[in-house]
């Protein structure tokens, strides 16, 4: 056989794997990465080895092996030959060989697969224990005893202090229990093109998957004039900002992006961080610390990086239940007036696709004297009249009425939230995240927030292409619209296919599975028979047993990708033998799925305010079409950066152009003598 | 005096502007932002107005007043006659006019500099105080009662719930204690110009400084294979990642950036973070807390980010005093052999020069079992052969001698460090931060780190920029060396005028000035009067007393600049009175400047190293001259991408490129009747 050929020569390059047994090199091999030149090609032979699990049989070596990156991998060859792998075959440097340090996180991930497989109603269930347990039984080097040797054949690498602290150990006792409960993470090779949206690349840059789970809601990481303004600004300010804000890192770009985001928010300030995790963690740090005696009043929901902050800030935290109106009052009444008390909850709970009461807690909070702090990640750019979020969309007619007016609109639901925290890099397609309030919180932040102070600011070149994409947004009301239009076709086919889609109000499309490694396989088995790359959302993302699949459908998928979306859903779902909601509904219901007595959720958009009333809805997309850019919000975004940019000029069309032209008449480029030596081979 | 008629023109259009006095009146107009038509107009005509302090006089408006954005600024009138400011001016909506929440931030910007100037040896000292009294007096609107009536006003925004907390009352407070100790923070508008590097411009655009203060340490922020290949993978992927890298945003260039820094370091892996501080302060939390009894051992001299994550973790921190060997071992000698340890410390401390003895560190935690925690931050790029940091200069013969070669040097001080963190924003010149050590190590953070795990992943466009970066230094040792060179020549020509350097053997430059005020006013006066922009480093990233100027050279500064910076900065302190190092030495010395027993030190650069025994140093610039960039090592750098970008083709030539073509044929650009309502008007 050509495979088993190709196996033998292999291992006699190789002394850790000349030491295995043919059937473990099987298992090795299968999983190797595509960027590693020996074992991809091994890979490439063993297609249809019979222990490769499906999910895997078809697009091996896409998912990043055991994750870490190795170094070297252009250089396996040298590096045997020049730091002595060969001479001295010991388990105690199986580390120095890097295909034994791949192959060893290939192992432990064809053991995770074979795991969910066996968990799966499959035909050929019976086969996989075994096969599962003959790599663990049969002298492969790295899995003879398990775990243990693993252990200590890693720790070896750094020779431990006698009587000290064994860290290596402790590392892989810590992993160890992420694979016992099927909460490790392998990440999927996934690069999204920005002329094929919603289409990705895997780790081949032939192979091609559908998108089916990003957080670019609206595309806007792909849009014109987001890109345009990039190129322009990365030409004019170069990439890095240059240090922190207050030293040499505070731009016009960055002013005018908060200016931008406190207008969008009609509030009077607004400060931008490097994420909104950051945001969030550094505002709830410093606001809970600094505030005397101060409590927080939690939504059980609520995102790692609120939680983060309320932790870090030291204060008191109580967790009220989800939406729970009731609950969160008699939490607060339970407080004297006078305490400072700050109300954190979500617009959007992102997982779950549920909506927070807003207006409800705005009431309570002005009643107990608390402020109220609203985290609109999911939110912003796709809720409300110019994408400001659910506060606004809240206050649809008014807010649509005062246009781009930047002063609040009293007794509104946004102007009665005292902060808001939004990010950039969801449906503005870009990076980072960023809070607005009043001028007074925004100044106490700034001047005391760590996480703000003490780190250097976005690049102009990021901060640019987020504000395009603000801009935009609150200039056209078609992407969200569409989006809801295609949000809506995607649930109802989903509802009438009996796949069990968790009920909300928002653009979120949860379906239930109920099981992590069957969550997985779900996933794997949709991209690697489908073409649909969907993540499994596990633990500790959602609680245990409520694990699921995530779909987010945007404006640039069409009709027809959705059809066959849920077609191969379904036929997963039977294939795999995973509970339909009628089967919730038997068993009691699970996380609003097959409730006894639910209720049927209205959608946040309502028909006349996605146009369906007046006709003025967008036309969904076939095959083929392409996207809708408006030029009236492409030439307002434009203008706003003529003082920094000047103004735009339509660039000659170029025939062939495959490159960006970047002239820069300041650099003379030369060859030097002045530089690092090269090679490997110089000292070998 | 067609200064006062501009003034009287303007009064009549704000009813706030119209109750003040004209002497209140000079203190507001002065210190208008730029992008405040109404108010920059009156700043125009208010050059030479004698309450102006000399920092400001002749760059009136280029800090950003009481930094916070205003909303509306290109509509002003419109907002008044919109939401009614006239018909009602009382003080309780004064924060409704923009002019009068501008007005009154310049305001308390102007009493801090006059405060700042009263402390300065100034001739014309004498008249500071009673101006800025003056403006306090005369009637201001927002100042006739200091800050109380202030906070009043702004209070007024908000109903405060009866018998509740005030929360704007208390951010006033707060942010009253920065400019009371003087720690308030103004931010300049400094805008890096790509093909003009090291200079500026400000909030005005034909307005020009020289940078003395970036952490673009080599300027890679605008070196062309950077840009080069930010262009294309803009192009290629678009904007943001679109998701975390768990769910969508993991890509290879992720991947292929982790791998370029685990091979820097001759490490098995790496993990890129949203910046430094977030690497920081997630795996020293994630650790701390994990680890069972774990005592952090900390140099008192450590970064924000790294006392943030020890506090997280909740794992008890004791201090050693800055780079004392004695003190870290008698406490070391305190804890059972087998508590797990974590000696956490940097390299190059930023902000006084020093470094830690890396290596001596390193025996240490062998002897006690701890665990080495090294920041590179400000070392990565700038120091050993390759750029990996002072850890891999302290080998440099064996460093330089293995080349590119991902394998760890055994023994060396690179590979005796557990953990390495170094930033990607400053000598690359991009964005982010990272991790480095084995594969064990940084596979648990990755699995365990919330601060990793729940946020957006940074933009392939920046990832991709920093990884040209560190791949073109690793090739290129001329940037180094030319950037000691340049710091040499400007630490001697401030030794020989007598201006206090604090002494250290790396690349900063710190100057003292031993007060916060004056280090404010010396860096307003560099800056207006002589085009050079160097920020004050003041408390809390110094402590008190040790208030500095902190210059940072980079290989692109001229000889020429470098000689008309060290003059300007001499004339500044004689104008300001500011002690010398023989003051200091006559004072008994501070901050290592002018200490009695001082012995000299020597740079960590060799002669030999920078090139300077063989000759093969590189050349410094002289003015006009370009930068050199090296063709072998873009060549090296390009080839990289060809995997995810193709092979690179040079683009045609274009005469007049002022912009760059973006083509993208699958969007169809079309106006649309889908659009948010535009005007204000459409509802006044």
């Amino acid at each position: 056989m050509d495979k088993l050929s190709s196996l033998a020569k292999f291992k006699s390059s190789c002394p850790f794997l000349a030491r295995t047994k043919a059937s473990t090199l099987r298992t090795l091999c299968t999983k190797a990465s595509p960027r590693y030149p020996t074992l991809s090609k091994l890979t490439e032979k063993a297609t249809g080895c019979p222990i490769m699990g499906p999910a895997l049989q078809l697009r091996s070596g896409q998912i990043v092996a055991g994750y870490a990156s190795v170094a070297g991998s252009a250089e396996v060859t040298k590096i045997h030959q020049h730091k002595g792998v060969y001479p001295d075959p010991t388990s105690a440097n199986i580390e120095m060989c890097p295909h034994a340090s791949k192959a060893l996180a290939a192992a432990r991930m064809a053991e995770d697969l074979a795991k969910a497989k066996s968990k799966a109603s499959l035909k050929e269930k019976a086969a996989q224990p075994s096969t599962s347990k003959s790599a663990a039984a049969t002298g492969c080097p790295f899995h003879a005893e398990g775990s243990s040797k693993v252990a200590s054949a890693e720790s070896a690498k750094r020779v431990v202090t006698p009587g000290g602290f064994n860290y290596e150990r402790f590392y892989m006792d810590e992993i160890e229990k992420k694979h016992q409960d099927a909460s490790y993470r392998y990440f999927n090779n996934i690069n999204r093109m920005a002329d094929k949206f919603p289409i990705a690349h895997t780790g081949n840059t032939k192979d091609e998957v559908e998108v089916w789970c990003a957080n670019d809601y609206l595309g806007m990481g792909n849009n014109p004039v987001v890109l345009e303004t990039m190129h322009r600004t990365l030409k004019t300010y170069g990439h890095g900002a240059g240090g922190t804000r207050n030293i040499a890192g505070n731009t016009g770009m960055h002013l005018a992006l908060e200016e931008e985001l406190a207008q969008l928010h009609r509030k009077p300030a607004a400060l931008v961080f490097s994420s909104c995790y950051v945001a969030n963690d550094a505002t709830l740090a410093t606001l809970g610390s600094k505030l005397p005696g101060c409590v927080y009043f939690s939504d059980t929901m609520n995102h790692a990086s609120m939680i983060q902050g309320m932790r870090h800030s030291g204060a008191k935290r109580v967790i009220f239940k989800h939406n729970d109106l009731e609950d969160l009052e008699s939490k607060l009444a339970q407080y004297p007036k006078e305490t400072p008390k700050i109300i954190a909850f979500e617009s959007v709970y992102s997982m779950c696709g549920s909506i927070g009461p807003i207006k409800e807690i705005c009431d309570l909070a002005e009643q107990y004297g608390a402020l109220t702090f609203l985290d609109e990640v999911h939110a912003v750019g796709l809720y409300g009249p110019h994408g400001a979020g659910v506060a606004e969309h809240l206050d649809w007619d008014a807010q649509l009425a005062a246009g781009n007016s930047p002063e609040p609109i009293k007794g509104s639901v946004m102007d009665r939230i005292d902060i808001i925290t939004g990010t950039l890099g969801k449906a503005y397609g870009a990076v980072g995240g960023y809070i607005a309030g009043s001028t007074e919180f925004v100044d106490m932040i700034r001047s005391y927030a760590a996480g703000f102070i003490f780190t250097t600011s976005l690049p102009p070149v990021n901060v640019a292409g987020a504000r395009a994409s603000i801009a935009y947004q609150r200039e056209y009301l078609g992407d969200r619209r569409l989006k809801q239009l295609n949000v809506r076709d995607l649930k109802s086919r989903f509802e009438s296919l009996d796949i069990p889609v968790v009920p909300g109000p928002s653009h979120i499309v949860p379906v239930l599975v109920g099981d992590p490694a069957l969550a997985r396989l779900a996933s794997d088995t949709l991209l690697a028979k489908h073409n649909v790359y969907v993540q499994a959302i596990n633990y500790p993302t959602v609680a245990r047993g409520e694990e699921r699949l995530r779909f987010t459908v945007t404006p640039g998928h069409t009709v027809d990708q959705i059809a066959r979306l849920a077609k191969v859903v379904d036929q997963t779902f039977t294939e795999l033998g995973i509970k339909r909601t009628s089967d919730w509904k038997a068993a009691g219901g699970r996380a609003n799925v097959g409730m006894p007595d639910a209720q049927p959720v209205d959608p946040i958009w309502t028909d006349s305010q996605i146009g369906l009333a007046d006709n003025t809805a967008p036309k969904t997309l076939r095959t083929g079409q392409p996207r809708v850019v408006d030029t009236r919000a492409v030439r307002v975004t434009r203008e706003k950066f003529n003082d920094l940019l000047g103004p735009y000029i339509e660039a000659p069309v170029m025939a062939e152009a495959t490159t960006v032209t970047v002239q820069r008449p300041s650099f003379k480029i030369t060859e030097t003598s002045v530089r690092a030596p090269a090679a490997i081979s110089a000292t070998a």
